[in-house]
């Protein structure tokens, strides 16, 4: 049988149109580099997938001097640190003093929202509600993908490179040969129980608290809607949390001589957040590479995911950039390796923020008690409370 | 039947006369506080129990301005930094310039020698070869102990306070009542393969590497001995490894693109060294006070055991030295909660320094790879070569 497919001939496709995607597309467009984002999900389901964000200084610089638009300097909340508590105390840390840098709290729907605006008014040719359901030519120079869209149209794509953006169920990931690929992972025997609620701020700045009791974060969203999270068991099931028993659990985490009160209100979201650390190695297969969470996958007490998504863009726009000024495909060849460099730093942090803030598995008592020298030996030191700013508000792209 | 012990009234009883105990009656004595010290070995076995010994400043600063004498100062071998070794590649820590502090490498057996030599010359009671068998009326204001002299002496000692300076196999730690106590520990599945061999230096700085075949660090003796270790399984067994394996297995551990080589020499002696963490909680009961070893075993990788007994003995001191001064036991009472937070603090950081270095708990890839990534990351920021630095060296003594 003969395919009815519709050809498109591109420079980049590009699978995924979450924010790695649309910022890749974004950063191209604007440097003349013809490019196609196909997207499996709608619009506006990724509009109301309500995801935190903390954005690094870079990452906001990223979507400013890209002329995005400047959203996120006037609805994005500037934090200038976060505050430790442990023991019952709390233990500020300024990051401004520190480390001379802030952070944003821009939730991740609405980075999506001000990329996609902007692909829009680009021009920008990003298909929603459209399946991929093929790679090929992955190991020649001129790769090519299939997808039906909402209509049951086919097409096959036509490009130089291929770019894997499509999350951490990456379909363009499982196309790689297992011969050319290790995953790196592991599972955490906790999760998060997430509420939303209509309060207001309970404290300025976010709390990450190690209690007898478990981690919890205390987190803003607006003037009078807070995020707030406590550890539980994986398979909690949020129909058994009462609105009482949730503020009780919460109220008791953050419990101390200081006598600090959780401000509590109506709770009208609760979830249940897995999380796991996963690599891939490498981040690439002959002319397929892969960005954001298609490569890896952080737990979000470091806060790096979508961070670390954009470190991934800028090195790989930088690469695409030079091969379509030079016709040199070097830097291209080093992206998986300039990559994996801060995405193993990344993962290191958000598992030293993990285990140091968790009740540890099996509540093991000796890394209980381990966990509360280390944030009394982090807290106690500037260079321990710099280390930590640091990292926390992101290390220099390379 | 009515026993036919000697009686010996004194101030405080110290069962344990190694670098620990001896330290503190020096202390006592020098400050004009009665004390007897009775341990169960030798005076020759000690002495030739070769340890290796890295003492932090304030070590080094004990034993001299406390008069013990300067041997330290001309006999130790001052060091301004470490070598982290990973991927092959060299990444030296200078100490002087990150943190203004030095370390001084001055073996244990070393620092017992002239302990006991201080004690000799000031007259000091020291009692060597002689078993404790009882402690006593530990709630009381008149703690007792009971020993065993070499010739069979049966003798009771009678002190306001009794200090347990007994090792990591505690006589003392196991008197306190188990309701009274809590013990925290985590056994490693690895050990230590130790060497010392007739060869010249390798490296002006302790070397610690992480490499694919496991943990190494290379250390310093003398100019003509030098000290070295490998990673191994605890059940090892040194007749399995001629001097040829022993140099290979070394080697390859530190091999890398900068054709780092060892200086080879002969080997005199091999042993396996199993590490554990353990701490006591509390380190009191009434009038028994433990420190040092006694109280806390630290794997060796963060070089803090004797720093750590030598920590507890400023502490325990100063607070005998205020009970006689003003009959007022506050600082007694607070001894145990005042050591424990530097006791954890060390605690983390052995932990840090081998979860960091070592290849983990059945190989597994994640934790290997992330252990490069937190070596990336404090190599690759100042605040993160300051924070080990500054652990490495010595937090400021409470």
């Amino acid at each position: 049988m003969t395919a009815t497919r519709t050809i498109i001939k591109t420079q980049v496709g590009i699978v995924g149109g979450g924010p790695a995607g649309l910022m890749l597309s974004h950063l191209l467009a604007k440097t003349g580099i013809e490019n196609l984002v196909v997207e499996m999900r709608d619009h506006e389901t990724i509009r109301n997938t309500h995801r935190a964000g903390i954005l690094e200084a870079q990452a906001v610089k990223m979507l400013v001097e890209s002329g995005v638009n400047g959203r996120v300097l006037t609805h994005g909340d500037e934090h200038a640190g976060i505050d430790l508590r442990f023991n019952g105390e709390s233990h500020p840390l300024d990051f401004t003093e520190l480390v001379d840098a802030t952070v944003t709290l821009y939730a991740q729907n609405e980075v999506f929202v001000d990329l996609a605006a902007a692909r829009e008014l680009d021009g920008g040719d990003v298909r929603f509600s459209a399946e991929v359901t093929e790679l090929l030519d992955l190991e020649t120079d001129t790769p090519k993908f299939r997808f039906t869209d909402a209509e049951g149209t086919e097409f096959e794509v036509h490009c130089d490179v291929l770019v894997g953006a499509d999350g951490s169920r990456s379909f363009c990931r499982r196309q790689i040969p297992e011969t050319n690929r290790q995953d790196f992972k592991i599972e955490y025997p906790f999760a998060w129980f997430g509420i939303l609620t209509e309060a207001p701020k309970s404290s300025p700045e976010l709390i990450y608290a190690n209690s007898p009791h478990g981690f919890a974060l205390i987190s803003q969203r607006s003037e009078t809607v807070q995020r707030m999270y406590f550890q539980c068991d994986p398979n909690e099931n949020v129909d058994d949390w009462s609105q009482d028993r949730i503020w009780t659990e919460l109220q008791r985490r953050v419990d101390g001589p200081d006598n600090f009160q959780l401000k509590t209100g109506n709770i009208f979201d609760k979830s249940v957040l897995k999380f796991r650390s996963f690599v891939r190695e490498p981040l690439s297969h002959g002319r397929l590479f892969l960005i954001g969470d298609a490569g890896h996958t952080v737990p979000p007490t470091g806060a790096k995911g979508l961070n670390l998504a954009f470190a991934d863009v800028k090195v790989l726009f930088e690469a695409l950039d030079s091969f379509y000024a030079t016709k040199n495909d070097t830097l291209l060849h080093g992206y998986s390796d300039k990559a994996l460099k801060r995405v193993w730093k990344a993962q290191n942090f958000s598992y030293w923020m993990t285990s140091m803030l968790h009740t540890p598995v099996g509540g093991d008592p000796f890394m209980a008690k381990r966990a509360l020298g280390e944030l009394e030996t982090v807290t106690s030191s500037r260079f321990g409370q710099q280390y930590l700013a640091e990292s926390y508000t992101g290390w220099p792209h390379g």
